[in-house]
C-alpha cells in the first residue's frame, strides 16, 4: 500500500488517525483535486507485468481460482463505475467540478484497461475488454448484480434524466463514493494488495492495483467534500445520506461475503477475519462521516 | 507546431501530404487512440509561464484586444465542448470506445483549466473560470454562437436522449470533429501559433497550445475512423456526413471572420490572408474526407 501520508495527501479523511479534529478538517475542493489528478498521471499499459506470469503459474489451481473470483468483482466494477457514471460529469456546479468530475470518469476508464491487460496477459484470459467481462460474470454474487447492475444503474439514469436534481446527486455520491469505492474498493484493495505483498507475488498487479487505489482515495475525498458541503448547507441532507447508507449497506456486506459462504459464517478473505474486513470497513466510513459532520447507521 | 511526423503519428489523415493512399490508409482505432493518450499526458498547471507576463505587457493595446479576440473564442470553445460531450461517451460501441471518449473529455477539461490559468497569470483576468467565461464572451460573433450554443447543444441532447441513435452519433462526430475540431480549431491552433512564433512571444502559451493541438488532433483521428467504418458499413452514412457538412461549413466560415469585417472581405487573420486561412482549413477537411471514402461539398 502507499504510505499513509500520501494516502491523507489525497485528501480522504477515512485515512486519518488523529479523529479529534475530523469534524474541522478543511477537505480539498475538486478543482484542487483536478490538480492533483495532473500530477498523479500513470498508464495502465506502460507497468511492467513481466515477473507476473511466472508467479500465477507457480500457484495452486485453488490459489488461482480464489485470487480470480477477487479480482473480477474489481474487473466488472471498473467497467460499471465508468459507464454509470455520465449524470454525475452532467451534474456539475461549477466549471472546476466539471473538470475535476471527466477525470474521474477516465481514471475508472484507466482502471477497466489495466484489469483488461492484466487477464490478457498473466491471465491468459483474451478477446477484448467485452468477451473479457463476459467471462469473469460468473464470480460475482446477487447482491454485487443488486448494488452495481440495479442501484448504481438507476441512480445514473435519475441523474441523466435531470443533471440538476440535487437530491439525486447526493443518492449518486453516497452510493458511488461513499458504499462502493469507499466502504467497499478501498477494503478490498487493502486486504488484497496486503496479501499478495506478503507472500510476495505479482507485483506488477501491485504496482497497478496501488495506483488504482491513490486514484480512489481521491475520488472519496471528492465525495467527502460535496456532502460536506451540502450537509452544512442544509442539515436535511444528512437524514438523506443516512438513508441512503441504511439502504446500502447491508447490500454492501453481502457483497464481501467469499463464494460458499454466508454472511454470518466467520469467512476469511485474503487472510483476514469478517470482523477484520468489516472492522476496516466501518472504521473508514465512519471518520468520513465525521468530516462531513453525521454519525453513522448502527448496521455494519 | 508540432513536427508533422508527430502529429501524423496522431492518426490524423489531416497532416498526411502524400494524398494519393489516403482512400487505403489504416487509420489508428480507438484502443489505439486510448494508449496514444496514455503516452502523451500533460499538465496545465505546470507549464512555465513566467515569461510571458512581461512579453504581453510590452504589446500595444490594439495587439492586446486583437489576441485576446482570437483566444477567447477557444477557450469558450473549449468549455463548450468539454460540458457537450457526454452524449458521445453514452453512445460508446464497446469498452475500448468508451475509454477513448473519456479520454476526449478530459482532454477538454484539461484544455480549459490551461486557459483559466493563463487568462489569471498572464492576462490578469481572474475569479474563476466560470466569471472568466462570463467575461470574455463578448468576443465571439452570432456564428460562434449559433455553432456552439445551439447545434452542438441541440445534437448533444439527441445523444443523451437515446445513445443507440446512430444517426444522432454520425451527426453529432461530424459537427464536433471533423467541424468544430477539424476545421475551425486546428485552423486557428495553427494561425495564432505561428503568428506568436514569429514574434518569439509568449512560449508558455505555445507550449500549451502546441500541446492542446496534438490533443485535438488525436480527437479528429478518432472521428476520422469512426465515419470511415461507418460509410464502410453503409454508403447512405456518406450522405448524411455530406449534408451536415453543407449545412454547417458556411457556419464555420463565419466563425473564422475577424470582427469588424464581413466574409466577403478581404481580411487577414494573425499574418494569414482569407484564403490562405480557408485553403489550410479545406485541404485538412478533404484529406479527412478522402480517408473516410468521401468527397467534400464544394462550399468552402
Amino acid at each position: 500500500m502507499a504510505h499513509l501520508l500520501e494516502l491523507t495527501q489525497q485528501g480522504d479523511p477515512g485515512t486519518i488517525v488523529d479523529e479529534s479534529q475530523l469534524d474541522k478538517i478543511q477537505l480539498q475542493n475538486p478543482q484542487q483535486l483536478y490538480e492533483l489528478w495532473e500530477r498523479q498521471q500513470w498508464q495502465a499499459h506502460g507497468i511492467d507485468l513481466s515477473r507476473d506470469p511466472a508467479d500465477w503459474q507457480a500457484l495452486s489451481d485453488d490459489e488461482r481460482e480464489y485470487i480470480l473470483w477477487g479480482l473480477s468483482s474489481f474487473f466488472i466494477g471498473e467497467e460499471r463505475v465508468t459507464t454509470q457514471f455520465s449524470g454525475l460529469v452532467m451534474a456539475y456546479e461549477d466549471q472546476s467540478e466539471e473538470a475535476y468530475l471527466a477525470t474521474q470518469q477516465v481514471d475508472e476508464a484507466r482502471h477497466t484497461q489495466f484489469f483488461g491487460r492484466y487477464y490478457d496477459q498473466v491471465f491468459s484470459i483474451g478477446g477484448g475488454i467485452d468477451a473479457q467481462l463476459e467471462r469473469v460474470r460468473e464470480h460475482v454474487n446477487d447482491a454485487f448484480v443488486r448494488l452495481f447492475d440495479e442501484v448504481l444503474v438507476a441512480e445514473n439514469k435519475r441523474l441523466i434524466a435531470d443533471p440538476s436534481d440535487r437530491g439525486a446527486k447526493i443518492d449518486f455520491i453516497t452510493t458511488y463514493m461513499m458504499v462502493i469505492e469507499g466502504t467497499l474498493a478501498l477494503t478490498g484493495q487493502y486486504t488484497i494488495t496486503t496479501f499478495l505483498e506478503r507472500r510476495g507475488i505479482l507485483p506488477g498487479f501491485i504496482e497497478g492495483f496501488q495506483n488504482i487505489s491513490r486514484d480512489e482515495h481521491r475520488h472519496v475525498a471528492y465525495g467527502t467534500w460535496y456532502l460536506q458541503q451540502a450537509v452544512r448547507r442544509d442539515r436535511s441532507v444528512g437524514e438523506r445520506v443516512q438513508a441512503k447508507l441504511a439502504e446500502l449497506l447491508p447490500i454492501a456486506a453481502e457483497v464481501l461475503v467469499p463464494p460458499g459462504c454466508s454472511l454470518e459464517d466467520e469467512w476469511e478473505m485474503f487472510g483476514f477475519t469478517r470482523s477484520e474486513v468489516h472492522g476496516y470497513a466501518f472504521q473508514a466510513l465512519s471518520r468520513r462521516m465525521k468530516a462531513i459532520g453525521l454519525g453513522i447507521p448502527q448496521l455494519v
